[in-house]
């Protein structure tokens, strides 16, 4: 069968894959997001998210024949010629591989979590790339669950999957309002820690042995009041110098390897 | 006397900013670098550097009366309009100032460490941002320095002061030569702690209590071996989820963090 190699911007398909690069209406719409490169594509598919098409580009691709990707039926692959696949390609990388792939449900019953959890919430978070950073150190300290409340974006936009390099599919991940999951916690027992400056201890001050929930807001506003009420301790991480924030993926990080730390030690 | 408005981007003035902000030839060849943003130039007068030209544009500047910079003889001061400042504001920002700065030295020389300093070492680092995420850091944990070895970027690219939201001016800062650096560190008995997978120690079984620079080599490559072989402990943050790396300002800001609590506790 002779492949059709798609050479124009406006292909239907092509166009639609642009859409679903920029838009999360087109995501939430089509229940579709875009996964572009090796390896990023690979965690998705080990994570067990289902193609619906690949589109690659032969001058580009690296070692395709070894990946899980090449044993999809060639229906769903498309082939592009570089000047597309440029088009395409939301990051500079050069590995010749998009795909678009079905979305999944990310709520709080899909969870499932270990006898001693290490859960992140983030409040309200706006950056994708932060959100992607905090999934990222997530994954290395083998955080049982990433728990988004409010979100100002979609956990499939393109600058939170590549901030992650891919924690966004090894790292279990949920998205509900914050009533909800204090309620979640709240059940299981899970201790919530709460990091804000105002009344609180230092983070390495306070036992994070049993079940924690470190619960971070945004960088401009912080933790809605809820939060601070559900808390069963506020923590800080001491700001020794002249500026007065941390990113909140950085911070996100140092208090998850006190986890770690304490857990191990 | 009547102040003249700039309303040209060929303008040689607005050129010459344009070419600071783009450039790190036009940086080195001038000695001028460009700060954006009435809290980043507060740091940055704080810090002792001089303004060379502040930019200003008065429909969009606010509370300027109040700053530091407005006490500067008007001849350093030139008016922009709303236009141009578009064209100069080098992130979206809408707080109506940009200036040129006078560079400073980045020498050994100049830093001055205290009884038992705490210093980040970043060798060849090459992405603008993860070094201004680190100075962010290392602001928080007030360490003493940062020292970066053989650098593929310089101190004052955009990106870089974006990222330290000031930090450049408030952390003491050296560039060097890894050789310099290891002898720098040997003679003052400030023990070296190198971040890397093999042969080595959890970090937080290792003592930082005492006078400590910890090491951190690029993402993709590692330490060069003159660093492993200096090294008075290897030291690696523990990856425990599937993914085998985290971010290079992430890294530091867990181990800078640990020292502070090694200090603290």
């Amino acid at each position: 069968m002779q492949e059709t190699i798609l050479t124009s911007t406006q292909n239907p398909r092509v166009k639609q894959l642009l859409a679903l690069q920029q838009k999360s209406t087109e995501r939430r719409r089509t229940g579709l997001f875009v996964v572009e490169g090796q390896r990023e594509l690979q965690h998705c598919l080990e994570a067990g998210y289902e193609i619906d098409t690949v589109f690659y580009c032969p001058e580009l691709t690296v070692n395709s024949e070894n990946s899980e990707y090449s044993d999809y039926p060639s229906i769903h692959h498309l082939q592009v010629n570089p000047y597309i696949y440029g088009k395409i390609a939301y990051r500079g990388g050069t590995e010749g591989i998009v795909a678009t792939i079905k979305a999944r449900r990310h709520t709080l019953d899909d969870l499932t979590l270990g006898a001693n959890p290490l859960v992140i919430v983030l409040e309200s978070v706006e950056k994708p790339g932060n959100l992607g950073a905090v999934l990222r150190s997530a994954d290395a300290a083998q955080a049982d669950a990433v728990i988004v409340c409010d979100p100002l974006t979609d956990l499939y936009n393109p600058n939170l999957i590549r901030a992650s390099i891919g924690a966004i599919f090894t790292v279990p991940t949920a998205v509900c309002t914050t009533t909800d999951c204090i309620a979640f916690l709240k059940k299981r027992g899970i201790r919530i820690l709460t990091a804000q400056l105002q009344d609180s201890h230092l983070y390495y001050d306070t036992d994070m042995r049993c079940g924690t929930a470190l619960v971070m807001g945004t960088e401009s506003t912080g933790l809605t009041q809820p939060w601070r009420d559900a808390a069963d301790a506020h923590i800080r991480i001491p700001m020794l110098g002249r500026l007065d924030s941390l990113n909140v993926s950085v911070s996100a990080a140092i208090l998850l390897f006190e986890a770690v730390r304490q857990r191990q030690s």
